[in-house]
């Protein structure tokens, strides 16, 4: 029997209590141990609890008991999460956790700490909720140097695009929408600009170059400019607009950024709608690999951190380098303003106008005056729309 | 080091050998130690070959160096390749294959021989080519139950299908035009009738359930009477028509089959086109999560052979019996006939006619008389179409 402990009894804590207590037999089978809940730390009571003598509100107690050897981080944020995993990973406990802002940030400094005590650390359900994306990136696609992940990872913003698309609602109407529905939160800054997807664009980079990258030097944008008559050019394209964490890894130079962008419909991420998330991996052997499915909610979620801990005691908490980045690479991280890209820009200048400036452009039918570049650095394109002026939007076109 | 040989010098094995040797450094840092062919097995002749001395006719060769821990299997087929990979196990060599027939077939016996041997017998390169498919399955969705399997898992009738719908062909049109393109074989019968589907989804649901499954007793069907009229029905109906190899699992109760299906829009298989492959499961925890990508083609396979040899590196070829299934768990195959699904009808008969029998069902527009009916027995459907008559096709609708 393998014991042991869930940190934070939120929405995504409560839901691996949940898939451990109803699954019992299929994970008992399948690891061919039990595994056990024996604390659940969280600074809330929980009297009514059915198992209420499980929770316990010192870390230390869960820490000092040699008799838990693993434990589920579902507190979230990088202060107190922080704290308790670097205690548990010291106490000689393996980790797995679905905090995507602690591996990002603090995640060189974990893997190294849980490598000298020869315990795991994993994170699966950090990035796209229950899709599985780590261990098909780390291990099925580990013969291929990985060119680019674009995806989409974010289900608020990706709700409200979908009904700002379909629905011809503003960004003010979808956003009120998704939080009357629980899919946003009343302060929904770190969805709808963007800081939710850069996180974990963030550790799919890391993973993929072996390279610890800083959060804050990934350009990132949100999609709060986004509108209506942007979205209605975009379907007037046969295109979408979603909101997107790329990066494009050649060798070691690697770009990174979160941005809304414009997706043709010949890309299989243009059709993924509503709080779905999906990413697209390119491998320079496999080509395009999708992975598609719910990125949020409590048993998704919840059903990627059972499924880590169900690993960890098959591997018997063995640390695996594979699952971690070091600083060790020397990656180059591009320039941002010599990336390349195609833009999308809508303006009240005139078709002359703007070849004048941009030369050959394709023009979007129906539509005022709004066209889609060649590809060009993101300098050379910032320079020619300040020339042009009276743009009303620009977006990045999916290539 | 680990030295390894490759049986089987075709498309797939040619590419494992490229791959091994054109990211070498890469999986060298991956696995911590060079992994090196040794031998490549095949009866033909290749002087020119740059390394013409690693080519052998003689399984024995390798079978009897002990230097050699791992081979890739990649000859396809159930007689050489069963007899040579079941000598590679007895000699105490972990095998990794792309081999579906095998698999399938005698996927029990030789798990039962790795395990006995202490080493492992991978098979992620078996379905969907290099999507990850198996290793999700298994290892990111093991705390659920699954509870059904959709997969378009051949790019030849997939390719045809988006022919048909795309182009307006006729199905003789589309097959003749894969064959040029080298997308369907001469004799295209495996592909286009279901039997290399029904491999794939006898592996998935043999995988999910724990259970054989005898692929014979799986119904399967091809694509071979769908009409351009039918692709037509779909279309106004907002759907497309894809092959389909599905199974259901309620409990230890199993159905599976091969069938073109009708695929609506707001299902994610819908919009995967070409020769491109996509698997869709449903766990109980996680709802939908969908695979996609190359199902098929000489890197694409070969990267998951890689991959698959990578992973048996780092784990010593230890047996891990959670990517294999036994004959131990009396799963119930359902009676065919018993089971439920809604049905499409392309018929010369009047509405009135179809409403006496068929009572409420839904007709498509603009079509004679075509009609989708509620859910329904395979055998209850079967009895109605009896007595209508006149019917010129029927095909499943996903629901």
């Amino acid at each position: 029997m393998t014991k042991m402990a869930i940190m934070g009894y939120g929405v995504v804590g409560s839901g691996v209590y949940d898939i451990v207590t109803k699954n019992a037999d299929t994970i008992t089978k399948k690891i061919g141990e039990e595994l056990k809940v024996k604390y659940i730390l969280d600074i809330r009571d929980f009297d009514s609890h059915p198992e209420k003598h499980l929770f316990v509100k010192d870390a230390d107690i869960i820490a000092n008991d040699s008799e838990v050897t693993l434990v589920a981080e579902a507190m979230g944020g990088a202060t107190f999460a922080y704290e308790y995993t670097k205690k548990m990973l010291k106490a000689g406990k393996s980790v797995v956790t679905s905090n995507k802002e602690l591996v990002s940030k603090k995640g060189t400094e974990l893997f190294k700490l849980a490598e000298e005590m020869g315990v795991s650390y994993m994170f699966e359900a950090s990035v796209g909720g229950g899709i599985p994306i780590i261990r098909p990136l780390v291990n099925c696609l580990a013969a291929n140097h990985v060119q680019s992940i674009y995806g989409i990872m974010n289900g608020t913003t990706n709700y409200i695009l979908t009904k700002m698309f379909k629905e011809n609602q503003s960004f003010e109407e979808a956003l009120s929408d998704a939080q009357k529905l629980g899919y946003a939160e009343k302060d929904p800054t770190a969805d709808v600009e963007g800081f939710d997807t850069m996180r974990k664009i963030s550790i799919l980079t890391a993973l993929s170059c072996n390279e610890e990258l800083d959060d804050d030097k990934i350009p990132h944008e949100g999609i709060t400019r986004i509108t209506a008559e942007d979205v209605a050019c975009a379907e007037s394209m046969g295109a979408s607009v979603k909101l997107i964490g790329y990066s494009k890894i050649d060798g070691k130079k690697v770009s990174a950024r979160v941005c809304p962008m414009i997706i043709p419909n010949d890309c299989p991420l243009y059709s993924v709608e509503d709080v779905f998330n999906a990413i697209l991996v390119t491998g320079d052997m496999v080509g395009d690999v999708m992975m598609y499915g719910r990125g949020a909610g409590k048993d998704a979620t919840a059903s990627a951190i059972v499924g880590d801990l169900m690993d960890v005691v098959r591997h018997k908490g063995k640390f695996d380098k594979n699952f971690s980045w070091s600083t060790a690479e020397k990656t180059v991280f591009f320039n941002p303003s010599e990336e390349e890209n195609v833009f999308f820009v809508r303006c009240d200048k005139t078709k002359a106008e703007v070849e004048a400036l941009f030369g050959t452009v394709w023009f979007v039918e129906g539509a005022q005056c709004a066209f889609v570049t060649e590809k060009m650095t993101e300098k050379a394109f910032e320079e020619k729309v300040d020339s042009l002026g009276g743009v009303l939007s620009k977006i990045r076109v999916y290539k």
